[in-house]
């Protein structure tokens, strides 16, 4: 493996020597924090020198854009997709697809008290699935709030061993993924306690808490597809009724129908459409107002100005295993950060590496794969993908590709050969090898920049 | 300290022996698990030997029935207590007191990505809660579903460094305690996004979801407070409505309204009120029916046996810092199991042990405190009390105390001194001395019947 080599800031060398002290001084002592597994202390130097602000990679338009019709195509595609649940009549899947939970976590795993749980748990998820009535239901229905889709029934935490690096919190294998509030999804199954309805929506499937959705008409489904959406372009934004009543929180990624004939709403911003529960669980439209610094009409035109500006207010959240606590894995963030450009992509970093134009990248030479890139993917449009992992290509610096993404850590390697990771744990901007002048993350032989196997132009023809 | 002597088991012996060379193994040597820290590994002799059915403790009536016109003079506080809410008009507490978390918790806490916050999530909590601002409301509400009072106004977590024993996850100090599904609170502040709502219960204070509270009317009030009352008996209880229409979950700790002038429902079971919401956030009431096996008319009737039968549904439950996933800590625990017999318990364990007559055991020696103890506790009656931790008395076995309790875990030393975890997490039946038989726990020094320093009769005059 190439050493990766720069320029090193005395602290480096300081930070190696302290390293070096610890390493030794953990070899045989009584000891503190397991230097094999999680690694805290101070942020890798890509943090440190590395802008933040993705408008800073943008300043020139560096040609992201894809002309308007063939933004308007992908955004057909987008509400196509965006609204699929209600075109179903049944479910999408057959029972060992929809429970492959079933199967797959049918070992017990380990629990909320970080101990293996008794087989007993996983026995009374079968019997809440259900596997032998799916497909129990067949009703369209939206989300009311933010939620969570979960590979089984239950708001319980299935870890693996916490003693092993890169297990145990927060990687909740249950967490399939984050729901937005106002997601058209299809109920195909209920649970033994009707507390739980397995909601397959455009982009993944998994059981959400009945109380969560509501049940929407055929009346309601024609309002609701008035032809004009918003997107949210900011985190964390109230959405309330014209009575300054609370409804909802968004996100980026969250998209409401426009409410009334287009054109600009009178107080500026755009008045939208959230869907509410009545006391049946059925859903009922409100009025809602966003203001224009937290939504666009869609589609935002794609530009890298625009790109940077969206992915912006996205960055330093805390990375969000499955987008738990409404936080954002890495193919969430992409995800969420296409949204508003009306650029529909998958749900897993695998298949996102798979959307438009791919170029395979596997077996090439560091330095040749590093040219490769610089020369020819596009900032704030190109993606990268390596096992596991998705990034968006923001440009280079000093001939380094510089991207964005929502990363948990990097694989280190102890002296002693303990496997640990260096966490960084957020929504970051790094180049694609960061945290290489860490001895521990150099031991381990992965540099994300070796790991990467492709890239894609997701919006290509 | 006196080493608590026992039959010593051939596995015990074995036990020790694979400790011992797993201590001077991991002397010095390339490690896994940190034996300092978290300590999973097989169950405590306590719970392989004694029986975790609280009801082969009640075999023989124990004694600790009341009578009923103690039992109704209870009962009557309880139902005060419950709706105290209800009859308040404005905050029951200084700004201050209600948002102590901003002063306990403004430095960072640690995240759930297991790092140190920047301080900026401290100042975004702040303007969140407009301390300046409280308080700025004053409406009777109930919550819709089961929910949590949170310290600040956050689903984020605050744990403290997960290097150090018996914290990180799952201590999330910012869960202040779980809200069963059917409690009448206060609500007396609103945050900045409106997301979130400052509720006053009848035991704790803190911050819930807007969405899980729905206000009530003066005619909601009146008629919800019917003046007979169910409490579950058993956890996880779906509760419907006449429809089959799923409403909420309900556990034990919960109460809701007979419906009805009283009298057997004619499917057996109760007839009860639930709320639900409207579209604009008001509580509605509908009707549900529980089950027989999962319900009683309250009070019922105290004693041993029936003390026994609501216990025996809440063993094994994983424990819950604060109520974290619907489950129980030890003051939770004890609150919960008292309320079928209309027994009213405060939220923590030093509350918990002042209520009644209580009888001070600290500062007796080992011995003279167990004989205390299982001379004058009442077994399903009397509290035992250490910092931080209450257990309910079952009786006595081979001179040792029996306890019922919630507890997280046993305090432990390895040989170099580091400080650990051995963890047992759930709700069991243990001597009050579990664990004993580990060195690790021995050297901690930190048996757990030295430390009760209190014993309190709850119920008595």
């Amino acid at each position: 493996m190439t050493l990766h080599t720069r320029s090193a800031p005395i602290r480096v060398g300081i930070l190696l020597l302290l390293l070096a002290v610890l390493l030794l001084a953990v070899g045989c002592a009584p000891r503190g924090p397991l230097p094999g597994q999680r690694i805290a202390g101070p942020p890798v130097n890509d943090l440190l020198e590395l802008s933040q602000d993705p408008r800073d990679y943008a300043a020139v338009d560096t040609g992201a854009s894809v002309g308007e019709k063939r933004q308007s195509e992908l955004y057909e595609k987008f509400l196509t997709r965006f609204f699929g649940p209600w075109e179903m009549t049944r479910s999408g899947y057959a029972p060992s697809e929809a429970l492959w939970g079933l199967t797959r976590y049918a070992k017990p795993g380990f629990g909320e008290n970080t101990l293996q749980r008794d087989p007993e748990f996983s026995q009374q998820l079968r019997r809440e699935s259900r596997p032998e009535a799916f497909p129990s239901e067949a009703r369209r229905a939206i989300t009311l709030r933010n939620t969570s889709l979960r590979v089984l029934p239950t708001n319980r935490p299935y870890f693996e061993d916490f003693d092993k690096a890169g297990e145990g919190f927060p990687f909740d294998y249950f967490q399939n993924s984050a729901l937005w509030a106002g997601t058209p999804v299809f109920i195909s199954h209920v649970s033994e306690s009707k507390a739980w309805l397995y909601a397959e929506t455009a982009f993944a499937a998994g059981w959400v808490p009945a109380g969560d959705v509501a049940f929407v008409s055929d009346a309601f489904v024609e309002e609701y597809r008035s032809g004009q959406y918003v997107a949210l372009v900011e985190d964390d934004v109230s959405v309330e009724d014209p009575g300054g009543r609370y409804v909802l929180t968004a996100h980026v990624g969250a998209v409401f129908p426009r409410f009334g004939s287009g054109g600009a709403s009178m107080a500026g911003g755009y008045d939208v459409l959230v869907p509410v529960a009545d006391t049946e669980g059925n859903a009922v439209m409100k009025m809602a107002h966003l203001e224009p610094t937290d939504a666009v009409a869609m589609p935002l035109t794609y530009t890298s100005r625009n790109m940077a500006e969206v992915a912006r207010t996205m960055m330093g959240r805390q990375y969000g295993w499955g987008g738990l606590y409404e936080n954002r894995d890495c193919s969430s963030l992409i995800k969420d950060l296409f949204t508003p450009f009306g650029l529909w992509m998958p749900r897993n970093s695998a298949q996102q590496a798979r959307v438009g134009e791919v170029t395979k990248l596997d077996g090439l030479a560091r330095d040749a794969k590093k040219e490769r890139i610089t020369a020819e993917a596009v900032p704030f449009r190109t993606l990268l993908h390596s096992p596991g992992h998705i990034m968006l290509y923001l440009g280079k610096r000093e001939g380094d590709p510089v991207v964005l993404h929502a990363i948990w850590g990097l694989r280190t390697e102890s002296e002693e050969g303990a496997v640990g990771r260096k966490i960084i744990g957020r929504t970051v901007i790094t180049t694609t090898s960061p945290g290489l002048e860490l001895e521990l993350v150099q031991r381990s032989g992965h540099d994300l920049l070796e790991r990467i196997d492709s890239m894609n132009d997701p919006v290509a023809e």
